[in-house]
Formats: C-alpha cells, sequence, structure tokens
C-alpha cells in the first residue's frame, strides 16, 4: 500500500507521499511516488498509489513525452492542469491494459494526484482514477487522498481549510503521514514532502525525509507532546479519582 | 458499518459503540450494538459489528438463557472470561448459519468485543471472530477495536497505555469515536458509553450519548480547541512567512 496527501490552501500547495511498496510482508521494497516536473512556466507535482508497475510505467512515459516534445502532448506543452490530468488518465489506462490484455476491466490501475501551477492561472488539484476519468478538490475539504487514507483522514478534516496556512498544512500533512506510517505497516519512511508558494510561483521546500531528520522528529514529537497536554486539560468525570 | 472499542488500563475498562446501522445510504437505522449484564458477582459488557441480524440473534441467546438458567451455560455461570468468549463464539456460529444453511463459509457472521470483570479474577477483554474463535487484548496496545477501525485508531495508538487514568481513556475512546463520525458515515450517534471501575467492581458511567450532551460536546470541542493550539505552537519552517 502507499499513502500520498495533495493540500491546496489559498497560499499554496503541499504534496506528500511515503516510499513502501509491497506484495506481502515479506516482500517490500522503497520506492518514491512522486513525480516533480519544474517547467519555465509551471510546477506540477504527481503522487501515485495502486499498481506500482502502471505507476512506473506512467511516470517513465511522462518523462519520455517529456524528452521528445516532436511527440504531441507533454507536460510542458500542455494548456492547463485539466488537459494535464485528462493527459494522466490516458497514460494511465494505456499502461494498465498493455498489449491489448486486461482491457475489459482495470486490474492493474493505478490512481494519481495531480497538481500545480501553469502561468497566471489559478493552482489546481485532481485526483485521476484507474478508470481514467478524474475529479477537483473540493472548495470545502481542500484536500485529495489516495492508498491508505483512512488513519491519517481525521487531522485533515479537523484542521486543514483553504484559509489554512500553508506551513500548518504542510504541518499536517506530516501528521497525518506519521499517524498512517505508526498505524499501518504498509506505509513507510521515507517521506517525499513538496510545499509549492503561489505569490513566489515556486517550490519553497522539496525534501525526503527520514524518521530521524530534524523535521520530521520535531513536528511528531511536539505533536505527541501537545495531546498529553490537552489531555491534562480535560475536566474530569465526576467519578474520576483525579 | 459500526464502530466499537473496548479499552482495558490498569484502574479499569472503557467500552464505546455507535448506534448506526445500514444496508445502505438510503437504508440506515439506529441499534444500540452493546449488551450489558450486571450480575451478582460479575458485570460482563459485549459490542458487536457485523451482520445485523446475527448480532441481535446472539443477544437474543444470550438473555434467553439467562432466563432459563437450567438449559446450560449463560454468562451468569460461566467460570471465565476466556468461557464467555467461548460461548459468544459459539452463538455466533449458531445464528450465523441458520437450518444448515450457510454452513462452508460465514458469510453472515458477526464480531465481538467481549470484557468485565468475575468475582476476584483479573478483569479482562476478548475479540471474538465470525468464525468463534477469539484473541485476548495484548499488553502493549491495550485496546480492542471492530468495524470502522481505522479511522480513530492513532489516537488510541498514541494515548492509551496499560497506566493510561480510566479517565483519560474514557475520553480518549469518546475523541476516537468523534473522529470516525466526522470521517465516515457509516458511523453515527448516539455513542454508548460504558466505564467498568476494577476497585469499586462496578460500573461507575453508563450513558447513551447524543451529539449534542454536555459530556461529549465538551470532550469534541475541547479537543479541536486543543489541536489548534499544537498547530500554534509549532516552530515555523524558514520558509513561512509567519
Amino acid at each position: 500500500m502507499t499513502y500520498c496527501v495533495g493540500i491546496k490552501v489559498n497560499e499554496g500547495m503541499v504534496f506528500a507521499s511515503d516510499r513502501r511498496t509491497n506484495a506481502g510482508l515479506d516482500n517490500f521494497n522503497s520506492y518514491s511516488k512522486m513525480y516533480v516536473h519544474k517547467g519555465i512556466d509551471r510546477n506540477i507535482i504527481i503522487l501515485t498509489s495502486g499498481n506500482l508497475a502502471t505507476s512506473q510505467a506512467v511516470f517513465n512515459s511522462i518523462t519520455k513525452d517529456l524528452e521528445d516534445d516532436t511527440n504531441g502532448n507533454n507536460l510542458n506543452n500542455l494548456f492547463n492542469l485539466n488537459e494535464i490530468a485528462k493527459y494522466i488518465g490516458r497514460l494511465n489506462v494505456k499502461h494498465s491494459s498493455p498489449d491489448g490484455i486486461n482491457q475489459e476491466t482495470i486490474e492493474l490501475g493505478s490512481t494519481f494526484i495531480v497538481g500545480g501551477h501553469i502561468k497566471d492561472q489559478e493552482s489546481e488539484l485532481y485526483l485521476v482514477y484507474p478508470q481514467g476519468n478524474f475529479i477537483k478538490s473540493s472548495e470545502f475539504k481542500p484536500y485529495l487522498v489516495i492508498g491508505e487514507i483512512k488513519y491519517g483522514k481525521p487531522i485533515l478534516d479537523r484542521v486543514v481549510k483553504s484559509d489554512t496556512y500553508l506551513g500548518d498544512a504542510a504541518r499536517c500533512a506530516l501528521i497525518s503521514m506519521d499517524s498512517t506510517m505508526k498505524a499501518d505497516l504498509s506505509v513507510g519512511p521515507p517521506i517525499d514532502l513538496v510545499v509549492y508558494k503561489n505569490n513566489s510561483s515556486k517550490i519553497v521546500y522539496q525534501q525526503s525525509l527520514e524518521i530521524n531528520d530534524d523535521d520530521y522528529q520535531y513536528i511528531s514529537k511536539q505533536w505527541e507532546k501537545g495531546i498529553f497536554e490537552i489531555f491534562k486539560s480535560f475536566n474530569r468525570f465526576n467519578w474520576e479519582d483525579k
């Protein structure tokens, strides 16, 4: 499994993904599930979960299309994020039914979060399904998650709004990831974390964080400490000793 | 779906269950999934998730066996919690394969958390599977969950240890339930909450809490407030404006 989260707040965007892949507990490995493209007029970030062969084939096609720009659409020449989501959807369907097999049902499909910013357009965030179709993030809950999504959802639900500070959104993504890794062995470090800031039109933070890295350790420990502070702050039930 | 949690700390035990049942979004209802038995020398609490017909049939059988105590085993005459878990397992298998159908595979099975205290024995907590077999809670993570278990797990993982105060365990169960209800429409109020205290050998708190009840509101709001305090307490990344 995998856990990836994309957040879009007014100030910018946050992307986080783990690196664990597995075909059973006795066969796990570490691959990045994040593709970062910094173009002249755009920054595009793509996260993926699902069939690893399909996801890697999609990432390879993206790179190949960028290198051979006589060959039609690529991340540099597509006009907007919606077109890019459509492009990723096409690659996804193509690679999940190689050589004409597996065409009736999508058994080897992957799921993608596609986000970023082009020229003076508004930044956008999409979720691309194994079937190649896609949805846009909502205003009300401006985040998208794929993979092992349940453990890390409550903290996103409580914290992330459109007007949340970009830094808080980044910390929330890390806490959501930390909660998931502590609860589920199929999600594991390092964590790829990218933060994009609207007003500077650039990626202001791009790290592959190990568990013992300072930024990760600080947030995980401060969060844990804070939780115990909340518990200390509660009024007691009347049946309690203390 | 359903969410139930049972916690066993040194001071006592906590049991919480939601009441929403559904056979699709357009067909939901409200039933208690908690069975509380206060005997002369024992308090037994049973929570259930899974096939509602099977769960209700098991609860009915428990009551019937208690009323007709010439009829073999019941919650009053079984000697210890292990025997009671075995008894619930037998009832579970019996009612999930009524009249000889569905015997090869358990398709209509339910899952149960069985906990409590008998005489001077140590209090215990079991999870009974649809197949009728069961496990005991571990010392390291002294809680068991059934149903829609993922959303509410991170807070239990972080907070609940054997030496956690009973009141904190009760608040943690409510927060875990609150997180789950906010994330998943298949889990809903009211919340049945029971707290058992070892040194008094009795149930010290038994409530069916609605969302707007004081105890529930207080804990939910204080938790939310506390989380935002933690976010305020974090050091900023160096790329942040504030």
